[in-house]
């Protein structure tokens, strides 16, 4: 009790009353975040009360509220919303049953969000497999037409960047449609981009090109991935009667939450952290992304609690719409060229909240990139060690316009896909502490960027 | 398909053939690692089918002989047992009800391992709550005898190595029964040292000092352990009916297993790696510690599966009894002697399989520390940027009588007490790439040492 009471004391301290050793600074933010948990309380009510926040839906616009609140509560100068063009996507019915001379198997699959239905009678046709675009040039119309295209090609488990590896995997999602479209396909199943090889499907957002016939698009588990493989080796002429009755309705209208604490000496300059407040339908967003906007607001809630007055003035954004179409930070980048406001900097957390690796820094010249990575000094008691080129993330890119310094936010992302965008991305799956590690390292990372001119 | 048969062709390269690159072997090494499905298999099986493992029952034996043929089949020249001696405890029926003006509610509790039981009647006694020993001396036998003592203070949150916060609280798991016994309590009840708030205890061992009457100690979980404190505050009279049928039998025999490769150039030179195959009986012991046996016996599956030829043979050991009494260490070091082997490195990974950050050497002077160091270039590019002074871990640390290099597998431990002696240590909470990360982390480490004469 002796020892709370004096982290208490300490923590109420008013940290701009005196001049302050930012380590002492950086110490009280980590300890602060630690063993606050007011950001638990908030990963568990996005989890369990907003889950099928997909852009255009009532649950975003839960969210939407839920997280303005938050940023009151957490003493933000001032709170507001931005209108935001959103599509209104809805999933219908799903079903995928496989029938070959093996049997018959029922296989979890997930419509990609945006694609078109099949109606509620679905399709039932043949299949073909194949592992990437030149396949279906070689294969060619004739033998594609009419059918159902599965993609199969896995991620690459050996490559150490667990991006690398979705990217490498996920064209088959975003552009397989349209890709077999252009030789005659029904619809496309495709393996969920992920590392995993388990019975969680990982949906996401299919693409279709102008001018080609949109069809059907669904993801399938990495599991009956394989089972599909299996059956298709041994029957070729295996059916699929696959059932996604989703809807495309005009687009509409959501928000971006933006709380601000005003700078004392530079409140015209903007320093934004954020992440994005949609989330997959079939998920609770938890890693992705509950917990990048639940660290913006906790960068908001720390400074105000621990009496850290910024020079530049410090937003918290939760960019809407991040999945389907990016407006959120479109709109976001629109706005703030309209006002002629000067953004010096942003940082965005969207690649989950395990522990804190590091930073990766861009839209910046050597110099100041060089003074970034000096950075890592203040850092390393917590066991941050990673600043590096190139960082950002697809809310904040819009801001690259500007002459804005973009920090994409790094945590350990080895466990990330197992995860990202399935039903497995829960409250559950999120350990607080190392999210709190990581909105501890964004605050620290802010304060230092805004106190040292970086 | 390319790909993948292209993969296949490079692993069936044997290693020894042609002057190596090490890039190139710890590259191969990694690939392996993450595509093989050994090491999950290994895993289900252990978590599944012997959990309740404790040294002395017949739990562990079965583990043994798993182990055994898993070391087998990952191609050992030779695999062998250990005896060792090892205590028998068993738990019986446990249940602590509190009764206060507040009303009543049954804790969720676990006895400590090695702890004298209540008998089937149980307690029913008053409880006292400390945070350390000093207040029992402040209190004194007036206000103890004869009570309940309750040790309640929890691991510091704010400490960013999560071992020093575990360190800091479990003096009172350890030690808090015979403090507590000497003003003559009649038990006690241990708040899990843990940095986790959730359901689940946390158990561990006890260590009775001599001369000191022995009285039965039990944990609590860390949500309990808070509202036991509110009765307490409200109802200083409250009461604990605390029933913990364990007993301890008379010692028995179990076993370390030893597999080895025989080493081309100085086979008479050895470098252990391991992990202990006990685990609390109430846990599936996933991460504590059948991932670091597994570790282990990745390292022999992939030297052989690669035809990596080691200069000095290389034993994976699986430690008996580390929980407990550490008797597995005791008895592979005593071996060692009584033979006069040359024991030249030994490496332990028992801090949970979570993604690698490092290793810590001790045991070692100045000269070879620095060129051990040298290493971590050949790990930059796996994310392992960690080489630290300070190594080693409980079953090896009995080598440090010869001038063996003693090593210290350090994955990130920052959600590991959320698991550590407890329920919550299961098979479904490690993620396969983080363990298979440290897997070929540990393999690398060892070639490298090997093959440089570090």
């Amino acid at each position: 009790m002796k020892q709370l009471i004096t982290i208490i004391i300490f923590l109420l301290l008013p940290l701009t009353s005196f001049p302050q050793n930012p380590e002492v600074v950086i110490k009280s933010i980590f300890n602060n975040a630690l063993l606050d948990n007011t950001a638990e309380e908030h990963l568990l009510y996005l989890c369990k009360n907003t889950k099928g926040r997909i852009p255009g839906s009532k649950e975003a616009l839960h969210a939407v509220k839920y997280t303005m609140n938050a940023l009151i509560d957490a003493g933000a100068d001032s709170v507001w919303l931005q209108e935001v063009p959103v599509p209104h996507w809805e999933r219908g019915e799903e079903r995928a049953i496989l029938r070959s001379r093996l049997g018959t198997h029922e296989l979890s699959i997930s419509a990609l969000g945006l694609s078109v239905g099949t109606g509620p009678m679905g399709i039932n046709t043949g299949l073909i497999e194949v592992h990437n675009f030149e396949q279906l040039r070689e294969i060619g119309t004739e033998g594609i037409s009419g059918k159902i295209v599965f993609f199969n090609r896995p991620a690459d488990n050996t490559l150490i960047n667990t991006f690398s590896g979705y990217a490498g995997a996920v064209d088959q999602r975003i552009s397989g449609a349209s890709e077999a479209a252009q030789y005659g396909a029904a619809g496309v199943i495709v393996r969920s981009p992920t590392q995993a090889t388990h019975d969680f499907v990982h949906t996401g957002v299919v693409r279709y090109m102008q001018n080609i016939p949109m069809i059907p698009a669904v993801c399938v588990s990495p599991n009956d991935a394989e089972l599909l493989s299996r059956f298709l080796n041994n029957d070729s002429e295996s059916t699929l009667h696959l059932v996604s009755d989703c809807k495309n309705f005009p687009d509409t209208i959501s928000y971006n939450v933006v709380g601000e604490i005003r700078g004392y000496e530079k409140p015209d300059e903007y320093i934004s952290v954020g992440g994005h407040i949609d989330a997959w339908d079939i998920s609770e967003g938890a890693h992705d992304d509950a917990g990048g906007c639940i660290q913006a607001i906790e960068t908001i809630r720390i400074f105000k609690e621990l009496n850290i007055i910024p020079r530049r003035s410090i937003r918290a954004v939760m960019f809407m719409n991040e999945e389907m179409t990016s407006t959120g930070g479109q709109v976001y980048a629109d706005e703030a060229e309209k006002r002629g406001e000067v953004h010096y900097a942003a940082l965005e957390s969207d690649r989950g909240v395990m522990s804190p690796i590091g930073f990766g820094f861009g839209n910046a010249g050597d110099t100041r990139l060089q003074k970034l990575f000096q950075l890592e000094e203040y850092f390393e008691p917590y066991g941050i060690r990673y600043f590096a080129r190139g960082g950002g993330g697809s809310d904040i890119s819009p801001l690259s316009r500007f002459n804005t310094l973009l920090i994409g936010y790094i945590p350990d992302t080895q466990r990330y896909f197992w995860f990202h965008h399935s039903a497995n991305d829960t409250f559950d799956q999120v350990n607080i502490r190392e999210m709190q590690l990581g909105s501890a390292a964004i605050a620290s990372l802010i304060y230092l960027v805004d106190l040292f001119d970086l």
